[in-house]
This record gives structure tokens, sequence and C-alpha cells, in this order.
């Protein structure tokens, strides 16, 4: 058996979380299973509890899709682990755990010098702003990025690894203190957008050849506007809604690209391909220090409905992990 | 001095087109100075007689996106070319003409067995296929692309380039007379808009890679729907609208990209290597034959106008051509 958080009625607000003991999992073929010390809190993690977010097929119900930990045992076929490395990785689910089952394609070694809990921060993040931002928003040294949240988990990963690519970088806050927080993690150029149009922002600082957007909705249009001819829009998540116009005729005319994605409904070879990138390009900038984002708040497993309550607050800065 | 076929007033109906006398253009260091044989008639000739399509800085202010003919004069840094070689070119302006002035970067060899007025209609199809289909959508061997207009200039081209790089097509038309002409140039599927829901077909069909669309307007939602997952929206023209309502909630989670251009803004640079990754992919399928859309009719150029009306009319299937 092992502990682990459920949701007290299937789905519900954070006070519905409770520890529970369930069965420890088995690794199958091409599995590991890791021993968590700690593990990432994400928006998805909420919608996951209030039933808008099931985990795909297979799955583990249990939320959590990031830990970090030491290999307690292998399936076939994982021959590049031994029990006891220390490692983070991306799940489709069962985070929130004593273990936790991954596909030993999706996990990564932690740096000798990283503690569990900043490296239960990094694969979410890491993963999304790789796919996103450099993958289908091929961002490139040089080229300005327009990231908007940058005070989130998302964000701050973003901000440091577009200045870690040679990028310029413009993030977008709400409120001067995570303006000046986002900064400070190397933002070129920080807006408030509680103060300032942060499409003419960025127009008057030369266009943005790629937007990264965890909004959508109201900010639609501006991130449209704020685009340099050939520039693309990465959009991740939509905080502020679905729903949008689109004038097709700048897209034409700019030669726009507009993308989406998200990370939990890729299958399993193309994530293994994205940490295969990520391990090559994203690594060597996480052992050197460029990319860590901070961590706001650690709490402990048990505390679970604290850590989702502080999140859905947005008051955060980096990221919010609990520890076992 | 030279023929070219002005628009009496400056902006108006086909009716006023008229052939003039203009001065001999003479070709600047890079540019070659082409005697046009033909000159293809594309969509875009009829915004800009209409005023909504100005030519773009330095561009001739003649109609005419597109030659064929026979070098008549080098520029300085011209040397791939020579007095009298057979050549089709994409132009910024100034087909309708005795003469056109072109970057020599942007001319192509005339295969030997081909007319004048068969490579006149190429260069404008062709590239912009090239660009979006291929470049922009990234169309691989095995996957299906959807086309519509599939009897127009840039659908019967994009239809004979899809099945040449071994891609599965499904095309719309209007009407079952030109379906069964876009099944003859080599579509797999083809669908009559005028009795037939193009999405659900496509999706019974098991879904499109790839939508090559020149509508918008009401086809947006259609071909959104029809997409894969990872499958890509290239909008190369908007004759059905360009306002549309876009829900971002597929884009994400089918990870769908949109893309958007035009040909005539780009570069010089730009187009320059468009010309040579065409040389390289598309010119083996020119010249074996595999891409060679069909013309549909040929107008003297002093019948400008005619050739107008007759696009206007929306008749045609493939290219409509001017000869000299």
């Amino acid at each position: 058996m092992m502990r682990a958080i459920g949701v007290q009625g299937g789905t519900g607000p954070a006070s519905a979380l409770f520890e529970e003991q369930v069965a420890r999992p088995t690794p199958a073929a091409g599995e590991i299973l890791i021993r968590v010390r700690a593990a990432g809190v994400n928006r998805p993690d909420i919608s996951q509890r209030e039933g808008n977010y099931p985990p795909p097929p297979g799955a583990s119900p249990v939320i959590g899709l990031e830990v970090a930990g030491e290999v307690a045992a292998l399936g076939e076929r994982a021959a590049r682990w031994a029990i006891g490395d220390r490692v983070t990785a991306l799940l489709p689910g069962g985070g929130y755990a004593g273990y936790a089952i991954v596909d030993a394609r999706h996990a990564l070694p932690i740096p000798d010098d990283m503690s569990f809990e900043q490296a239960a921060g990094l694969p979410e993040t890491i993963f999304t702003v790789w796919a996103n931002l450099f993958e289908k928003g091929r961002l490139t040294a040089g080229e300005t990025a327009l990231i908007h949240g940058g005070n989130s988990g998302i964000g701050v990963t973003a901000i440091q690894m577009a200045k870690a690519a040679g990028a310029r970088v413009i993030a977008t806050c709400r409120g001067s203190e995570k303006a000046q927080k986002a900064a400070q993690v190397g933002a070129d150029i920080v807006i408030d957008v509680t103060t300032q149009d942060f499409a003419a922002v960025v127009t008057d600082a030369g266009g943005a050849d790629v937007v990264l957007d965890i909004a959508g909705g109201s900010y639609f249009e501006g991130n449209i506007a704020a685009l340099k001819p050939d520039g693309r829009l990465a959009q991740i998540a939509l905080l502020d809604g679905g729903k949008v116009m689109l004038d097709l005729m700048p897209l034409l005319f700019k030669r726009l690209t507009i993308t989406g994605s998200t990370l939990r409904a890729r299958p399993a070879d193309e994530k293994a391909r994205l940490t295969r990138a990520i391990e090559d390009v994203v690594w060597p900038w996480v052992r050197s220090g460029l990319v860590r984002p901070p961590i706001d708040r650690i709490f402990p497993l048990e505390n679970a409905q604290h850590a989702h309550e502080y999140l859905e607050n947005g008051s955060q800065f980096g990221k919010i992990v609990l520890t076992l």
C-alpha cells in the first residue's frame, strides 16, 4: 500500500482533497516505479479535481503530472535506470502519491546539486515550453518572445528558457510587484497588464516573433496585433476563454501561424521524443543553472488542499510543490 | 515603347481594361528583361484592377503576376541567363505587357516540350501551393490533403503537386461537373459542396492532415472540424470573407496549426529561396508531366477584359492565359 491524495466524491473543490491508502503499483515492461519525494502542482490538476480534465486511458486516476524521487523498481526494458537513481519525470497522472509509475523514456536525471523539490517542478513547464515556444513556435536566438503570465510556473520557465536560447523576452504580469519579479528572472521588458495595453507596448518595442499565451479570450486580438510578419502564436491554455473572433486578413498579410497544444494527450512515443530533445537542448541549461524556475511554496502532501487553494488564488510566483 | 494593359481611371470593372503604349523598362543589376509571350491571369489581378490590392513599392503599376517568354536583356549580375533563354517567372507586377522586368533569381527555365502558354500559368500557383501546402502545411507522403476550389488554377495545381508528393487528395468543387474534372486531374475523393457537407465527408474519410483553403468565411468551422490531430490549415485567400469565430479548445486538444500567407508581399530574397526550392523539388514533377495544370482558355492580350470577366464568372477549370 501507499499514501495518495484522493478527491472525496470523485470531483469537487480543494476541500474535497484527502489522503488515503491505495495499492502500490507495479511497473510493467518499459516502465519504472519512482519512490516520490516531491510532486509538482499544476493548473491542470485543478481542472482534473473539478472533473473537467479526466486522465487519459491507462493513466492513474490520482492527480499529479510530475514528480521527483528515486527509482524503486524497474520493469523489463528500462535498462537506462538503476534502483536508487534520482530522477524527475513527466506523468500522465498519479503524482500525488508515495510511488508513481512512469514510462522509463519520460524520466530525466536530476542534477547532483538539485533538490527533489526543485526537480519536481521542472517537467510540466519545461516540456510545455519546449513543445510550444521552441518546437511549434520555432523561437530562435535574436528573436523576440512575448510571454504572458510571466509570474506563473510556465511563465518563469519560459522567460528563463527563452533567455538561455538567446532571445529577447517581453513578459506580461498582473500587478507591478509580479512585473518586478519577472524582470528579476530575466525578462528584458515587463508589462503590467492592469495598467498597460500590452499590444501597444509590444508593437512600440518592434513586435513579437513568438507569443506564448495561457489566456486566450480577451488577449487574442492583442496577440495577433503584437505579432511581427511571419510571427507565431502558441496557445497553451485558455484561462480567459476559448471562443474568439479571428480576422484572417492579418493572418494572411503578416503570414502568421497560430498553434495550440496540450501535453498530456500526446502519445507516449511523442513524449519520449520530447524527452530526448529536452535532455539534449534544455538539460544543459538546467545543469548550468540558467533554467531553474523559483519555487514559490512547498506544502506537505497531506496539505494538497492548501496547495490547490494557493494556486487558485493566483498570487504565486514560480512553482508550487508537494513533499513526502 | 511597348504594349501594356492599363485601367481607365486607375481602378474599375473589367470593361475599364484597355491597351496602351508605355515605356519599355530597362533591367537594373540582378534583373532580366523578358520579351513576354504569354501572361497568366489570377484572382489578385482582379483585386488590383478594383483598387483593393495595390502593387508593392517598386513594382510595375501594370497588372500581372506571372509571365513566360524569352530573355531580351540582362542587367549586371544576372549571369545565369542568356539572351533568348525561354523562362517563366514570378513578378510583383507588370505581366500584362510586351516586356516585363524580373529579379533574375525569380525565373525558372521552361522545359523544352512546354509552350509559353502552359509555362505562363505555372509560377503563381506553384509558388503559392509550395509555400503553403508544403512549407507552411508540411504535407508529406501518405498524408491526406483537403483542397478547396479544386477547379481553380490553384486547386488543380495543388491536386497535382499533392499527388506527385505521394499524398491522398480530397478536393471540393461547386457542382458535379467540376467535381468530375477534379477527379480526372487526380483527386482521390471529390466533394460537391453544393450538395454535400465537406467536413462530414472528410471526417468519414479519416480526416485531413492539411487543408488548403481559398475561401475562409463559412468554410472555416468545417476546416477546423475536418482536421486530424496535429493537422494544419493553410489559408491563402478569403473569397468567402475573413472574419470568423475560432474556438481555441479544439486548436489545443487536436494540436492544430493555422497559417496564412500571401505571396506578393514576400521579400525578394525570400522569393529567391522559394524559387530554388521549387526548382529542386517541383520542377522535376513539371518536367515529367506530373504537374501541368490544364489551361482552360487563352485570350489575346488586347482581350484582357474578357479574360477578367471569364475569371469573375467562376466557371473556369484550370488556368486562364493571355498571349502576345
